[in-house]
């Protein structure tokens, strides 16, 4: 049954290179249909629907829009703002208000509990709308889903930059002989795990691998780092940001929490583990933590995941018109050699605050390196290069025009 | 009048991204000529000299050589090694006994050094030798030459992702509004400096940038910070590593030294000054210290600087057949609008120990940016991308075979 009105979409949680391509295949899919009559963008996730900073996307130049499938960042902006209770009702409040049907969400696991959440509370008013989310995380740890958009494109970065900063270490052995990567991840290791991609020799880098699935126990991290040393003459030592000790406590975390309550990584493990090594090992150690370098890399992007994230932004469209609400779209590999891979959808609460490790099973003997099983799940999502057009020596990037929508002209419609 | 004998070329100080294509052009120009009998690498720059650890680079498959053009990484293996008095006469005896007569040293500062004195102790000694320096350093620190070759291609990828990184931080204010990144450089502003590359409008990051040719000083740092975040609501700052306080001081450095006595940077200096922000600011900040991605990434690597770093390792062959010793290749650049560059050549003790800083009148006002005179001088630098070839979705780079000459092989000829 054809629904008008019209429809938000918006951003939140940590940025992905292929996160606008999501918002690109969103706004593609909803350009021509009549029954959304009013497509908008949400400021900074649902933070800029309660302060109704909305722009109006039909406004918007289409080579700009076109400029979104290679523009890293999150061209809406986005937000880590878990919404309060007595938030909900306002939001609907506002898309009453304002009549829109359709929502759109691209986010992770906290951002597919407000899909829920808001799904539920429209039923219990009895205001028909359809919300829908779309999956995105660098960390690929959404369940129901064969793998995340924006994780082919950092686990190609990881691997990628493994391979040449590896190359410096070779060629550096006078100064460092361990070199230590911390990449992001929070609780899970999937992007740390990616660097095993680069692998092509025993003694390729990189040569360790530890994920926050098994616990970290420091005398076996440095006798193993000293058994490649031993054989090798050198060590390339890759680690999730998310490490535990095996009373569940982080090796390193900040004091401070997020807005979701997570605690802040990703600013001390490497360089704790560095100095770990240089006391325990008569050599120097480098460590690199790639920071926001490894979500916002358009070089490195993989062309089958910016192909995917386009495709989940226009099926979530295309469901939502065909009446289905409270659901996130999933991609779903199908079995065999080849890799293929369609859209699918589940219900949002499958997947609302859950997380999902990698498969305990994949992670080598000696817990610290990956098995077959996880190449042959990650080697298809890095395929593929995307050609990102360059001026002045720099990658071109886009900026949305942010035009401010009328109040008067929302509601007209 | 014709010299013939062995050559020996090697590498040394931090990788570059181009560092392989001055070893390539000096491969290339020397393959096919006939005064140089045996074309051998030194492994580990000097130190694999006074080790004998050569290789024949005639016996390396063209397609491997070839590579090198787009490999980073020091494929030869580099060093930081200061000879000591007594292994200059050591050197000597070697290039006697394998009759090496050609010896070509691709280098900093530290490496024109040993090109100096090897050229004055064979001259001392009578023996007839030709050794000739290649430039290389991302840092841009060598006098008498326009600028260096690795300079261009870190440049770009400084300012490359300053503008990745900077649509990260502004897509995600509500978590972070404060980036530091800190580039390397040691003792001149050259790489943090090209950040301003970036930029196209006011709003753009970066919006300060300081560099060691002037103090720092933490109070006007900060309220910079705050000027910048009042009026745009974030502020992305990029530092260059070696900051010293106005005494003279570093601002952050490590205890220990390297070979050379240079104090360790590049660890702690962003991490100190995005805790000074927060403390001072009621924001969260975030410090990004891109390490050694920023001297081995091939995907940001200059057209212009491949090119160049090619030139000066062929020249540098071409000088030393015609009979030069005791000098360094030098870039030359035509003064008008058209970016025109020749190579040309100084007497390597211009350039030994010494280091040229940006001039201090390229710096804005205020020292906290930089005037239109170094976008004048650093935009050509970073001009023109190089096709990587990728495998199986990742770069794919060559190492060298290796292959050990036989000492009589080397000796007979």
């Amino acid at each position: 049954m054809t629904l008008k009105g019209g429809c938000i979409v918006a951003q939140s949680g940590g940025p992905t290179p292929v996160i606008n391509n999501s918002l690109y295949g969103v706004i593609e899919d909803a350009w021509n249909r009549k029954e959304i009559t009013g497509l908008y963008g949400a400021l900074y996730g649902v933070t800029g629907i309660l302060q109704e900073q909305l722009i109006d996307l039909r406004r918007e130049d289409l080579a700009t829009l076109k400029g979104l499938r290679y523009t890293p960042g999150a061209a809406l902006g986005s937000c880590r703002h878990r919404l309060k209770a007595e938030e909900y009702p306002r939001l609907l409040e506002i898309f009453k208000k304002l009549n829109i049907r359709y929502f759109f969400y691209i986010g992770g696991n906290d951002s597919m509990d407000t899909v829920d959440k808001v799904r539920r509370l429209a039923r219990e008013e009895g205001y028909e709308m359809r919300v829908v989310g779309i999956p995105k995380t660098i960390d690929n740890d959404l369940p129901a889903t064969d793998h995340c958009p924006g994780y082919g494109s950092a686990a190609k970065y990881i691997a990628g930059v493994v391979r040449e900063t590896g190359l410096d270490l070779k060629g550096m052995l006078s100064t460092n002989r361990v070199t230590i990567l911390e990449a992001m991840g929070r609780n899970t290791g999937w992007l740390a795990a990616a660097a095993v991609l680069a692998k092509t020799s025993p003694e390729d880098p990189p040569h360790l691998v530890y994920l926050p699935e098994r616990p970290f126990e420091t005398e076996k991290f440095l006798s193993d780092v000293r058994e490649v040393y031993r054989e090798f003459g050198f060590a390339y030592v890759v680690v999730s940001e998310g490490l535990k000790d095996p009373t569940g406590n982080y090796i390193v975390a900040e004091e401070t929490q997020d807005a979701f309550g997570h605690r802040q990584l990703g600013n001390g493990l490497a360089a704790y583990l560095k100095k770990l090594v240089e006391s325990y090992l008569p050599v120097k150690a480098r460590y690199i933590v790639p920071s926001t370098l490894q979500r916002s890399s358009m070089l490195y992007a993989s062309g089958t995941d910016v192909e995917e994230a386009y495709l989940v932004g226009k099926e979530a469209v295309r469901l939502a018109c065909r009446g289905l609400s409270g659901i996130m779209v999933t991609l779903e590999r199908e079995k065999g050699e080849e890799y293929i891979c369609r859209v699918g959808y589940v219900d949002v609460a499958q997947v609302a605050n859950k997380e999902k490790g990698v498969p305990l099973e994949w992670i080598a003997p000696g817990n610290n390196f990956l098995a077959k099983e996880f190449i042959e799940y990650a080697r298809p999502l890095i395929q593929g290069e995307v050609k990102v057009p360059f001026a002045g020596g720099l990658p071109h990037y886009v900026n949305l025009e942010r035009y401010v929508p009328a109040v008067e002209r929302i509601r007209e419609k």
